[in-house]
């Protein structure tokens, strides 16, 4: 057990697979570790064995040079583990547990934790409050996309499955729980969807999809799903979603073709910063298209739930305004409307045991819909490409042989 | 037009259909119309022609003779029609329109249905808070389970199908829109059921069973609906609920078989103050069996929701206190778990045009769920007698020939 | 009875006092009415002798020319006024009623407003959701600063105060029910304020001093009203609030010396579209400056209540993207501090009737916060050029004398 | 160090000061430690130095012998104190502070913990979900009206107060933080108290007054308080709340001579299960008095809270029923005015930082409303009969000093 090969950042456009130290339970100095943090002793920790570990939209922001991240980051904040050693504090997790990691790493011992805002934990991030795995400015925390990871504070980060052998069967669903699952039920929930409602989720990227799932959960009558990309729009409706094909220009109208109305009770950003134009502007960037023309498409009253990624600092933006993260949005229209706006990480915690139960107990499938393909750790680097590409897939990384399909 | 046949209860145990005036926009004198009703001018009302008009378990605490309703009384609150006359004051309701009528009268323009409490609404009752169509002790508002009905205040109550061959298409879905899908929908709601849960309904009647899937509709990993009677059980193992046999005993150690713990996340009572025991019990009645085995099956920090009738007075209860409403409940133990429970007539405007969209977009069956029957008319009697027996239908009256199947 | 008095917008900077017709119950051509609202016949409506009607900060946005109000509309949206007519179908306001109007108009009929979202009635604007009286773009309705008005809908609308005697006593606080006790509620409430909150408003106007106020009635621990006026922060620090002066520059300094750290638990947007900057900016409009500095204040997790008006035309804007009212917003910074926000018209029967409850049992004095100034109504020119200077004042017209003191 | 005073159960009606060992980090057994809990090892906790610790009315419950409590049962849970060791696995805790402790004890780590339900945490009580120091059937921790307490998992349970010097200064309102002041708020709270709201709260003790003290904190226009005993009704007017006597009969005639109406909109349960009964009545127990009363006086579609204590076994009891915790009650009643209840331990934690700054700010008087008496640790024999005859006074042990007034 004296090593550990993981998937890192190396420069714009490349990742690779290097070796690297296996966990002890504490925060070692490296890549992107912050000085506050070096040293930091991990007695609550558990170091799991990975058992699937899922490439996310948002590494691809580090990958394509859209951020600081330095060469040498282990990537990876979508991680499901085997327990195989907890630290002298771990009181409940146990060895052997089969485990879900929420990326968002919290102590549950600060205010935020206590009013169950995991997605800002004040005491894990030295430069602000919110951390993940393997992130660029969120304290270090080593990445999972490796044969072996720690996770602090186990007792309070982890989901233990209840069932070994039912875990592993559905591990291609279960792993969707650290990040994407949760992720997209909470733009549709924060965006107020409920039994009846109809609901335009812009993106169809794996958040996308997961947003259009979850809001199947929540019982929305209609879903909606946009994007420029054929091949998802054709994975949308395969699942029996609608597309709207924005490449054609700005949703409105073909919403009024399915729904009979232009808008819709409830929208969902699955897009994020790193948004194209619709139209005839989709070949370039335009960050502030999604959320506009959201604003344009939810009714008054509606609500308006944003789980794709906007940064504070972005090199590559396409202007200065977006460089700081500024966009220009039609607040006027959005107060018109009396719309109501969520943004931020999504706290898994809020919302993984609950959709663990509907997976558990057949009522969704998470992995067909995201079209989870699992890959060795040594594909990783393939897997980023393809997926940048827009290949339909969400690539899910098997490091240990666990994946048996 | 000068004649309205009806449904009216005549003695205990019999119900008969006779002649009754054709309505007007006012209340006049007729049996159980509070003095106070009398001459009330209705300028605001619609007159429907009724298209569908279900019988309901609550009229059956009438029909057994366990209410103070006098002979002579229409029945009938389950109402979906189509408007053919409006009165000077309606604006927005228009001749043509199909309808689904809100079981609870309201008039917009309280306190209460201002709050969106249109189950307590202060104008309509002048006994108390609350009213409905053809029921004791309800103000006297007369019932639908006629070939014409009013409905007061027609631009608040009435929710309009959007098209006409569509609703008459999905008209049995829609009949259900009135009262029970509502009914069963916020007793899950109230009970706090969310994606992931695990719920219990007590009942299996038309309620238990519409609670059953409004509970799948706000996403709920594991439904389990207890009852006596086989029939219904059956009905209930065939929509792919589980079932729990209380004639065997308290329900716990079935659920503890299926759930694999003795105890649900959220329960609903859809039974009601007629209650019979359990197990070996469950030849009489015992009005405090339902609450107390939830109170013992409902999880600590779970909700209790309670759209079961409970009344103030029967005169039929087997003891001096259930003669005035009092139950002798394990309060202890739900204090111990601190349970929540939420009791009262549903206000069906809260959800019925959302649980309306769920329908038109075919994400629930509502109408085979509760196994739903069409009859004439005349055939009312027959199906009051067969319901009371525990057949697992839902009768549907079709007055007017607008039901085709 | 055949006159009535009114104050009219005559050109950029110019209000005037006109004779204008006494109301019928109908909606008469005139300036600013929408065509397809001319003839709308108004049997629900009541006809107010004015008792009080207050000058708002946002009618000054028409006077200022920065809106395309037609000359000769008459306004006026704040109106508390005593019943001495009513059409056919008003059942429960009578003659002789003192009534509070809130601001919006609501049919009380439509799927908006039986959600309780009067701010965006769907049946009472012909070009969107959403109207008050008064006002350019909201349909026509005519402004209440004025001898007499018409109130559509008058069941729906109008709030009865309990006792006349008491009313009156209580005017210049009651009076403010119609919007900004309300409207400044609304944004501290759905700021989130609740007891215990540190809570930042901007704006040190009507609205802001009513946030407030507001924040305190929710028990809030400190409340912080930033503002550049110097006679406006007097004002708050004689109501034992805490006062920020950015003049001086961006709030979080000062907030940090208030406090001990630089940020809030919740904020509130008083100031709206017409905002200048802060600091060494302060001397020309900059419309995000509020919006960009409450998403630095504001702790990670808060929430961002944001009553200040902003618009989707703005022929007088700063620039090409405020003349269409985009901003430019720092969304990265809200989304990495996971904040929500809420914007729009405040729905006013939400909480007038809380408000009144908290104003009739002396927990609140609204009048004395405001600074509430009453005056003639011919005396409304120099009362709007005096608000427009910044008087720290709400200023009161007192059309027929109901005022006394 | 070697010995720590503390305040035992001896028998029926008598406590008494005993030595008992110094707290080491393990719980040892002792008397009503369940066997499954001894030899702990509490790694998670802290040692206080008792700065604080009150004398509550659920520990009278065990003193007049209507529990199991066994003799020697230290008592004590609501604490405030002063840091002085930590385990291994403490890290924000830091000796020195002084911190506030919850009277539930919490593990921090379990489904109900991560979902704010402290009040019931499935981790420390081998019986049944939630726990408490000092109290019988709880698991055992050993309580805190003692010089030394260990409190465990100190992260998650305690509350640091920013400033020794002003927690010190402040001591006697900060010390109701641990139960009666978040337990009466969340009284309040629960039974849907907001701005403007009119509330009866069923018993003038410590937790009534604090009920009554956060029904102000949360808006509410008006608050009455109930009790049979005059002094405590005196204490009631002397902090402007209305009382109503109810040794003169059911409480809905005076609440209808203050506010008019013979109902309020929300009311509290402060009583439990040892209620004695209204009027004539009132010279002997009858457990339903208190809740058969609020279903009556509480307006429909209001809330009830009920922080008051009901017990699943009560020895003493006055018949069968009372004996296994089951009440008569007029469930109909509550039915037809669909009112909803909340029961069950106030989960600390989820109030007391904001009512700690409500305190800190001196938006509120909890010391001098529930009239803080503070004495010596050897005097707490005496508190505890004088509390139990009703003195209108909240004990306040002062076992190290702290408290210099």
């Amino acid at each position: 057990m004296s090593g550990n090969k993981a998937v890192a950042y190396k420069e714009p456009g490349v990742v690779e697979v290097i070796d690297t130290p296996y966990p002890e339970f504490e925060l070692k100095d490296g890549p992107g570790v912050n000085p506050a943090n070096v040293g930091r002793k991990v007695p609550h920790g558990a170091i799991l064995r990975t058992v699937s570990t899922n490439i996310c939209g948002s590494d691809q922001h580090m990958v394509r040079g859209r951020t600081t991240a330095p060469a040498g980051l282990v990537l990876g904040h979508e991680i499901t583990g085997e327990v195989i050693e907890v630290g002298p504090d771990v009181e409940f997790v146990k060895v052997g547990d089969i485990v879900s990691v929420p990326f968002n790493i919290a102590c549950g011992r600060c205010r935020n934790c206590k009013e169950g805002k995991t997605g800002i934990c004040l005491n894990v991030n030295p430069d602000r409050p919110g951390s993940a795995y393997g992130y660029v400015d969120m304290g270090g925390w080593v990445g999972g996309q490796a044969e072996y990871v720690l996770v602090p504070y186990a007792d309070w980060n982890l989901l233990v499955f209840p069932d070994r052998e039912q875990a592993l069967e559905k591990i291609l669903d279960l792993t969707m729980l650290s990040d994407i699952f949760p992720t997209g039920f909470h733009g549709a929930y924060t965006a107020g969807v409920r039994p009846g409602s109809t609901v335009y989720v812009a993106g169809a990227g794996p958040v996308g999809i997961a947003a259009a799932v979850g809001a199947q959960l929540l019982g929305a009558a209609a879903v909606l799903v946009g994007d420029l990309n054929p091949e998802r729009l054709a994975q949308v409706r395969s699942l029996g979603f609608e597309s709207v094909d924005v490449s054609k220009g700005d949703p409105g109208e073909q919403i009024e073709q399915i729904l009979g109305v232009p808008e819709v009770d409830a929208a969902v950003d699955a897009v994020g910063f790193e948004a194209r134009g619709h139209g005839s502007d989709s070949g370039h960037e335009a960050p502030a298209t999604v959320l506009n023309s959201l604003f344009t498409v939810t009714a008054a009253g509606g609500g308006v739930g944003i789980p794709g990624l906007y940064v504070t600092g972005d090199p590559g933006g396409v202007d200065e305004a977006a460089k700081v993260g500024s966009l220009s949005l039609r607040l006027g229209l959005g107060w018109a409307k009396s719309l109501s706006f969520t943004t931020g990480q999504c706290p898994v915690m809020k919302y993984n045991r609950q959709l663990m139960m509907a997976i558990l107990h057949d009522k969704v499938q998470i992995a067909k819909a995201v079209n989870a393909t699992p890959i060795g750790l040594d594909d990783a680097p393939q897997g980023y490409a393809d997926f940048d590409k827009g290949a339909p897939r969400k690539y899910v990384l098997n490091p240990n042989g666990y994946i048996k399909n």
